[in-house]
C-alpha cells in the first residue's frame, strides 16, 4: 500500500473510538470501547489497545501519526489538556505524550467540534464550499469553523465555542461557569429541562421529540423556542464570518423537522440582508464518523 | 526606485481619502478631498484627480495597483457595490470598472472595517500577533478578523460584521432593518440618542464624553452602558474566535477611560475562562491611516 494512513481517536464522555484512515479518507479499521470511569492510565492503555487493534488489521506497518479529537475548549502546543467536563480524570495529562509513549507515533490533537466540522468539509455536508461552519448539538453544544478551506483553531486551539455564545445575559447558568450560554437553550440538556420546568414527564430530549410529533402543543412550543434560539445563534455567526454553508449535527439534528423552520425564521430575520438566503444551512452526513475523520485530515494537513 | 508601490483609496461618507503606498508601508503622498453631495460621476472623477495628483507628488510613473477600502457589507467579485447607506449615489456601481478606466489601475475593494484591521495588523497595534480582530467605533460599527496571519473577507467579502451582531434582540432598530444590533448600542449615534432619551442637552458623543469627564453621573452612566454592551459583543467574538489582540479603533474609542472599565468587566465575565485574561485589548494607533494602509497591504497579498 502507497497511501500514507493515521490513525485517529475520538475520545468522547461515553465511547473511546480509534480508527485508521488513508489520506484519501478510506476507514480500514473501526475499534471503540466504553470511555468508563477508569483512570488516565486505564484509560490511555485501553486507546493504546484499540490503536494496536487497528494496526493489525488494517495491515499497516507504520501509521505517519495520530490525531485525536479531544473535547475540550483548550489544547495546549505541548498536549497538556485542560479543562475536560466529561473526562474529568484526564485534566492536566498529557496526551501527545501518554499516546505517542504507548503508540510509538507522533500525536496531533485538536477540538473534538473542530475535528467534526473538519470531517464534514473533507468528506462530508461542506465538501466544495470555501467558508464553512459546523455545530454539534448534543449534550453539550461545540462548533468548529473553516475559513478559506483551513480548519481555523484559533489561538489556544478553542475557536468554534459557538455553544458558549452569551444569547440571554443573565439566562441559565452554564457549565462553564457563565450564564445564558446558547448551549443551554440548544443542546439536548436543555431541552430536556425546558419540558422539566413545563412540567412535562418526558425525561429525554428524544420523549419529548415523540411528543411534538404526536403532536402536543407543548413540546412542539420547546422545540421551536430551541429553533429560535439556533437561529439567533447561527445569525450571530453568519454575521461575523459570513460563510457559505452551515452544517449542524449531534443527537439533537435527530429533531430537525420540530426545530428546522424556527431556526430559518429566526436566521432570516437576525442576519443582515446580503447573506440572510446566501448561507446554506444543512445537516451533517457522516454521524460518529466526522470526528475520527477530520482529526486524520487535520494530522495530514499537519505533517 | 525599486519598491513597488499601490494606490489606496479610503471612501468614507465624508472625505475620500487617496494615497501612495510603497511595498514596506512608507505613504509618499496623501490627498483628501469631501465627499459631498456630487453624482457618481463626480465622486469617481475626484478619486482619478486624487490619485493623479499621488502620481505627480510620489513620483511614481505605474502603480502596481489600487485598493480601496469601501464602505458596504458585500463586495461582488466583479467589483459591482451594493447597500452604501452612507454614499448611496454610489449603489449599484462597479468601482472597478469606474476607477481602472479612469486610472488605467487594477483594483482591488475590500470593505472599510476589514481594511483598517489589516492596516493595524500590518503596522499598528496589532503587528506581530497571529489572530487579531478589529473593531472601528464611529458613526456606525465596522469589524474585520486576522486569521492565521490573514485578513479573513468571507464568502461576499462582509465577514467581520461585528456592528450587527444582536445584542438585544427586539431591541432599538437599525439601519440594516433589523433590531438590537451592536451598533445601536455602541456607536457615537447611540451614545448621542442614549443622552437624548436620558433628557440631557448633549447633542455630540464628544460633548456627553466631556459631560462624563467633568463627573455628570448620567453621562458617566451612558458610556458605562455602552462600555457593557461592548464588552459583550467582544466575548462573543473571543469565545468564536479566540483571537489574541482585539483592536479599538475609530472616533468613539477616544472616550476609552469612560467605557473601557466596563467593556473588560463584560468581557472577562461574558468569556470562557480559558481566554478571559489571555485576550488583549488595545487601541488602535494608526488613526485615519489605517483603512488605506489597509486597502494598500491587502493589494500586495492579491498580486
Amino acid at each position: 500500500m502507497n497511501e500514507k494512513v493515521a490513525l485517529a481517536l475520538d475520545l468522547g464522555g461515553t465511547n473511546v473510538r480509534v480508527v485508521a484512515v488513508t489520506e484519501s479518507g478510506k476507514i480500514l479499521s473501526r475499534q471503540h470501547s466504553p470511555t468508563g470511569d477508569s483512570s488516565s492510565d486505564g484509560i490511555y492503555d485501553e486507546i493504546a489497545r484499540l490503536a494496536e487493534l487497528c494496526r493489525v488489521e488494517a495491515g499497516v506497518s507504520e501509521f505517519v501519526a495520530f490525531g485525536a479529537a479531544v473535547p475540550t475548549t483548550t489544547i495546549g502546543d505541548d498536549g497538556v489538556l485542560a479543562h475536560l467536563p466529561n473526562i474529568p480524570q484526564l485534566e492536566g495529562t498529557n496526551i501527545k505524550q501518554e499516546l505517542g509513549h504507548r503508540t510509538n507515533t507522533q500525536v496531533v490533537a485538536v477540538n473534538d467540534a473542530s475535528a467534526a466540522t473538519l470531517g464534514e468539509y473533507w468528506l462530508g455536508a461542506s465538501k466544495g464550499s470555501k467558508n464553512a461552519v459546523g455545530i454539534t448539538l448534543g449534550t453539550g453544544v461545540g462548533g468548529g469553523l473553516i475559513v478559506d478551506q483551513r480548519l481555523y483553531v484559533g489561538t489556544g486551539g478553542g475557536a468554534g465555542e459557538i455553544g458558549h455564545i452569551r444569547l440571554v445575559p443573565g439566562g441559565r447558568p452554564c457549565g462553564c461557569g457563565g450564564k445564558g450560554c446558547l448551549e443551554q437553550y440548544c443542546s439536548a440538556t436543555a431541552i430536556t429541562r425546558s419540558a422539566r420546568e413545563g412540567g412535562m414527564s418526558a425525561a429525554t430530549a428524544e420523549a419529548v421529540f415523540e411528543l411534538a410529533e404526536s403532536g402536543d402543543a407543548a413540546a412542539r412550543a420547546i422545540f421551536s423556542e430551541m429553533g429560535s434560539y439556533l437561529g439567533l445563534g447561527l445569525s450571530i455567526v453568519n454575521n461575523l464570518l459570513s460563510p457559505d454553508v452551515i452544517v449542524i449535527g449531534g443527537g439533537v439534528a435527530s429533531g430537525w423537522e420540530q426545530f428546522f423552520p424556527a431556526t430559518m425564521a429566526s436566521l432570516y430575520e437576525n442576519s443582515l440582508p446580503d447573506r440572510r438566503s446566501r448561507v446554506k444551512i444543512v445537516r451533517a452526513l457522516l454521524g460518529d464518523d466526522a470526528g475520527v475523520l477530520g482529526a486524520a485530515k487535520y494530522t495530514f494537513q499537519q505533517l
